[in-house]
């Protein structure tokens, strides 16, 4: 895929991605924006839903981007197996399947049917760095 | 099994379940009652231990039904493999792990041993919808 | 490995881990101490950054202590596929990834390239008995 992924960071004591076998379990990614900072705040309160579909795409293209780095060639996904989203929401906000279907669009605009997938959804207390959204990928690969 | 199972509702970006080898990731499931509404609130707050348990059971049958339909044939689930379990938490709620039982136990009183599974329980800040369980499956097909 | 793992205790409804394949899936684990109590709390509340870490690397024990109940064998780790790392958080603790190091730097001091791994970091609203971090793990064995 001719694809601009956002730049990685070193993650010290832990790596983008493992393979085993033919899956590829892909590392917690959060929304790196083009700038290099992240979509920080909370889903329903200072981020509003759209900018939080808008983190969720933002998410999944880092989760491929960490699994370019595990796989070297990101033609080597064969499809998406599964998604974990964990919403950074605010007290009453409810809609975290609604945000995570920016991540989940995207994977399908992308690859096709090869990109749908299983996939959960949930509101969190707290993120790390108070991102926005941080999402988890399972891939199989050839 | 002749089994009741849920009715399953359109997901539109995501699928119900993705098999990859001889394992199916299934989505997260939430507590579907026979009626069509979802047991919804916090357990802890306005939903009691006893009906997160409930709600628990229902998400697994939920679950069940998501492997019906990925697989056409619940029969070729070989072994219950991982559940995780997110539980909608009023401030203070500890007994996540008590609730998810409900989950469990009828995994285990419907596939006996083979419904025996490693699991996590863990206590969110809220759910898509207000839902007061969800559940995600990991199985084991032949 | 000549390891002193904590004392697990009966989970009844569900095992500590499953193997599938080439794949265990272990239990989502707590920070047991040597005394066999945990450490319980909200990590930026009443725990400290440090006392989160060293939880994180009490959970990564128990998460072996499973593994090895699981395999007769903790030799027959191959490596570690990946952690999730949940941290029961205090309003605005932001450093979950942090606290996860804890469990990270402690299986890559046990397995060396071997235990490096795939990871996600969040933050809980509660957790099981109020414990301060809960970790589940994914391995790949012989």
């Amino acid at each position: 895929m001719g694809l601009t992924l956002p730049p990685r960071r070193s993650v010290g004591s832990y790596v983008p991605g493992v393979q085993t076998g033919d899956l590829l379990f892909v590392s917690g990614g959060g929304p790196m924006k083009p700038d290099g900072t992240f979509v920080t705040g909370k889903v329903g309160g200072d981020v509003t839903l759209e900018d939080g579909q808008y983190a969720a795409r933002l998410c999944a293209l880092y989760n491929l981007a960490s699994a370019q780095e595990a796989l070297g060639d990101l033609d080597r996904i064969r499809r998406v197996v599964k998604l974990l989203g964990f919403v950074n929401s605010a007290p009453g906000f409810v809609q975290q399947h609604v945000v995570m279907n920016g991540a989940s669009d995207l994977l399908i605009e992308l690859l096709g049917e090869n990109g749908r997938h299983a996939r959960s959804a949930v509101g969190m207390a707290e993120l790390p760095m108070n991102i926005a959204v941080e999402v988890e990928m399972v891939v199989e690969v050839a």
